[in-house]
C-alpha cells in the first residue's frame, strides 16, 4: 500500500489542489455555480476510484454527492461522510496568497478548505482507490459528501430520511477533526452542538444627527452592546435563564482524564499572541473549549464604518451570535430561551428582532465500541502510538442526526492540527497529515472487518 | 428686494441644485476631485455676485474659499462662514432618490447637503448678490466657505491664524442651524462641543474557529460590547471618571426658560416612530439634547457581516465613538480622560488602541449683544415674530476658535428644521426656508449697520 501511495504521491496531491481551486462557499449565493462544479468534480473522482455507483442528488439547497462500492452484502458497511463546501474566505486582505489558488509552503497546503474539509474527505477517496487497486478492500463502502455543512446541513436531514435504505451502514467514518500533534494522535469522542442567531436592534425610523438627537434618543448600537454585555456575568457565566439546566457536569475523574491530554498554556498563548486566556471561571482552557457551552458574537455591524468620522445616530444595529452547546443541551430549546430572553431585556426605546440561523445537537461517542477500537488500532499502526480520546469544541451538527436516522455511531477520525487556521485567513493542511490520513484509513477498514468477524 | 428675489427665483434655486450635484464628501478621499470642483463653483458664484475678491486657498487638507466686498473701511464688517463639504451619503440604499441628484418634492429640496450646509451658506451668496444689485449693502462683507467642517475643520485653525488680518471683522454670521418651526423662528445661542475617537480591540493574532477556541479565548466583539456598555450606568450617566467635572449645571430659571420652548414629546416620538425616548435620568429631552453631554457609538464593526452564518471568533473589533460636550468641558481634556479610562478597563486578554479623530469646544453666545439684537430684528421683520433663543445640540467646532483668534462672537442664524434629516438618508431643505433665509440675511446687515452707528 505504501508503495502505491509513493507511486501516485504527486497525482494524489494535484487532484486535491484542483478541488481547492473551486470556490465552493455555501454561505454566499454568488458561488452557487462553483458549488455544482465542486460536486461534479467529487462525483467524477469517486467514479474513477472504482466505485460502482457515483451520483449527484439535488436538494432544496446545495447538492449531495453519493457513491458506493458493495463487494459483499455479508460484510460490514462503512459510510464515509464529508463536505465539499467551505467557509467564506473573507477577510481576503489577510491572506498571504489568494484563498482559492492553493500554494505549498513548508510542507503545508495553503487554501480555503485545505483542511476543512476538502483535504480531509479527499483522503477517503484516495484510500478507496488504493484499497480497490490493491484488492484489499475488506468492507462495503458508501460515500456521502454534502455541500451545506458550513451552513448547518439544513437539507441533509431530509436527504438522509428519504434515502435511509441506500445509506444503511454499520458505522459512519468522518475526518473533519484534529489530532493533538503529529506525534500525538487522538480521536474526538465528543462534539459541541450549536445554536446560531442573528439579532437586529432598531431605534428611530431613520439615521439621525448625533448632535441634534444625541442624548435624547436610544442609540441602537449602545443598546445592542449593553444587551450583549448583559448575557454574561463577571465570571464569564452565561446569564440566560435556563441556559445551563441540561448541561452535563463531568465527574472529577472525567475532568482529570480530559485535562491529562498534553496542553501547554504558555505555548497556546504564544501561538495566539495573547497575554492571557479568558473564559468561564472555575474551568481549564481544555474544559472551556470542549465540555462547556459558549456564547460568542461572530459578527457585529451598525452605523458608519467607512473612512473618517460621521456623527450619525444610526437607526439599526445588528449582530450574529452563536452558542456552542454540550450534552444534553438541545439547540432548538436554547434558541427559544435565547430569543425569549433577548427580547425581554430590550428597553422600550428600541425594537428587537431575532432570526434563527441554524443549529445542531452536541454528540458523544463511546470509547468501548468496536468502531472506536478499529480507529484506535488503525492509528496505533500508522502513527506507532495509541491515540488519546479527546472532546472537540467544534460542531458537526449532522452526527447526532445520523445516530437518530441510521441508528449507528460516527467515528471522528480526523487528521488536522490546531495550527490549520480553520475558518480563518491562511487556512492550511500539512502534507504529512494528508498522506498519513490516506495511509490510516485503509487500516481502519482492515481492523473493522476483523473485529466484526 | 422681494421683487429681485421673485425675478431671479428660479436661477437662485438652479444654482444651488448645481452645487448639490457635486458629491463633495470630505471624509472619503475618493471624492477629493469633487471637493476642488465644489470649491471652484463656490468661488465663481461669489465673484459673479459682485465681490471684488474671490479666491481658493490651499490647505493641508481641503481648500478654503474666500471672498470679500469692502465698501467703506469705516463701516462694520461681517464675516460669513459656511462649509461646502457634506457628510458621507451612505447607506445609499435608504435614499428614495440618489443623494447627489437633487429633486424637488412637496416644496422641499432632497439631496445630501441640501440643508447642511450648501443650502444654508448659499443663501448668503444670493443675499450678497441682492444687496449689491440693489445698492443696499450696508456693511463690509467677507465670506469664508471651508471644506472640512464635517471632519472637524482640522486645517481651518491654521488658516485663520495665518490670515488674521484678512479675516478681521466685527462679527461672524453663520447659517448652519435650525429654527423651531417655520412659524416659530429661533436663534441658537449655544452649541455642544465634540470629542470623536476610534477604538480597536484586538484578541488573538488571527481569526479563530469559534468551536475550537470558543470559550477559552477572549472574543474582541464581546469585550468591546462589555467595555462600551460599562461607559454608562443604569441612569444613562456616563461613568468615565472626571467626565462631568467641568459641566456647567443650569440654574432652575435657565432650565425653565429652556423648557419653555414649544416641544411636543408625543409628536417627537411619532416622528421618529419610537415607543419611548431614552437618556440621562433627571433631565428633559430638550435638556438631554442641548445642555447635557452625551456618549454615542456612531459606528461598530467586527467579525463576519456578510450573508449567512460564519462561526468565526474574530481577531479584532472596532467602534467609532463620539461625545457631545457642553460648557465648560474641553474636548482635548475629555479625549484624554476617555482614552485613559478606556485603556484602563480593557481585560488582560485583549489589547486596546484609541485613535482621536477630531474635536471642538462647546460655545455660548450672549443674547444682549448688538449682533444678537440685529439677528433678532432681522428675523422679527421677515417672520413677523420675535425669534426664541435656543441651545443647539450639534457642534460647529470652529466657532470657539473664531472667538479666540478673531476676538468676536458668532451669530448662529440658521433656517433649517428638525425634519431636514441632516447626516441621514433623504436629507432635505424647504424652499420656504431657502428663500426666507435669502430674504432675512440682508435685513441683518441693515439692522447691524444701524445698531453699530
Amino acid at each position: 500500500m505504501q508503495e502505491y501511495i509513493e507511486k501516485h504521491r504527486d497525482r494524489f496531491l494535484n487532484e486535491l489542489l484542483d478541488l481547492l481551486r473551486i470556490p465552493s462557499v455555501s454561505a454566499d449565493s454568488k458561488f452557487k455555480p462553483d458549488m455544482l462544479k465542486a460536486a461534479e468534480y467529487v462525483r467524477d473522482r469517486i467514479a474513477e476510484a472504482g466505485a460502482d455507483r457515483a451520483e449527484i442528488f439535488e436538494t432544496e439547497g446545495h447538492p449531495v454527492v453519493y457513491g458506493e462500492k458493495i463487494i459483499d452484502p455479508a460484510l460490514p458497511t462503512v459510510l464515509i461522510y464529508g463536505h465539499y463546501d467551505v467557509q467564506p474566505a473573507d477577510p481576503y486582505e489577510l491572506w498571504n496568497s489568494p484563498p482559492f489558488e492553493p500554494v505549498i509552503k513548508n510542507d503545508r497546503i495553503y487554501a480555503r478548505g485545505a483542511c476543512d474539509d476538502k483535504g480531509q474527505f479527499y483522503m477517503h477517496i484516495k484510500a478507496l482507490e488504493i484499497m480497490l487497486a490493491t484488492g484489499s478492500l475488506a468492507c462495503n463502502v458508501k460515500v456521502m459528501i454534502e455541500g451545506e455543512e458550513e451552513i448547518g446541513s439544513s437539507n441533509l436531514g431530509t436527504f438522509v430520511r428519504e434515502h435511509k435504505d441506500m445509506l444503511q451502514c454499520n458505522t459512519i467514518l468522518i475526518s473533519d477533526t484534529s489530532i493533538i500533534a503529529n506525534d500525538v494522535p487522538s480521536i474526538e469522542t465528543g462534539l459541541r452542538g450549536l445554536t446560531y442567531v442573528e439579532v437586529e436592534v432598531t431605534g428611530a425610523n431613520r439615521d439621525l444627527h448625533s448632535g441634534v438627537y444625541g442624548g435624547g434618543v436610544a442609540n441602537p448600537i449602545n443598546v445592542l452592546c449593553e444587551m450583549i454585555a448583559s448575557l454574561k456575568d463577571e465570571n464569564g457565566h452565561i446569564t440566560i435563564p435556563g441556559f445551563y439546566d441540561k448541561v452535563q457536569e463531568l465527574s472529577e475523574s472525567e475532568r482529570a482524564a480530559l485535562n491529562a491530554a498534553p496542553f501547554d498554556l504558555e505555548e497556546y498563548k504564544k501561538d495566539l499572541a495573547i497575554d492571557d486566556v479568558a473564559g468561564e471561571k472555575g474551568y481549564t482552557t481544555i474544559e472551556r473549549t470542549s465540555v462547556r457551552p459558549t456564547l460568542d458574537v461572530n459578527g457585529i455591524w451598525g452605523g458608519y464604518i467607512g473612512e473618517g468620522a460621521k456623527t450619525v445616530l444610526p437607526s439599526k444595529a445588528n449582530a450574529k451570535i452563536s452558542m456552542r452547546l454540550v450534552p444534553n443541551q438541545n439547540d432548538d430549546e436554547i434558541c427559544e430561551i435565547f430569543t425569549k430572553h433577548f427580547e425581554s431585556i430590550a428597553p422600550a426605546s428600541v425594537k428587537v428582532k431575532v432570526v434563527p440561523h441554524h443549529g445542531g445537537l452536541p454528540y458523544v461517542t463511546p470509547t468501548d465500541s468496536v468502531e472506536y477500537r478499529a480507529a484506535e488500532l488503525a492509528m496505533e499502526e500508522s502513527f506507532g502510538k495509541k491515540p488519546i480520546p479527546t472532546r472537540g469544541g467544534g460542531s458537526i451538527p449532522i452526527v447526532a442526526l445520523f445516530e437518530q436516522e441510521l441508528g449507528c455511531k460516527s467515528i471522528l477520525m480526523g487528521f488536522g492540527l490546531d495550527i490549520d487556521a480553520l475558518h480563518s485567513p491562511n487556512e492550511s493542511y500539512g502534507l504529512f497529515n494528508y498522506y498519513k490520513g490516506i495511509e490510516t484509513i485503509p487500516l481502519f477498514f482492515k481492523h473493522y472487518a476483523e473485529l466484526k468477524k
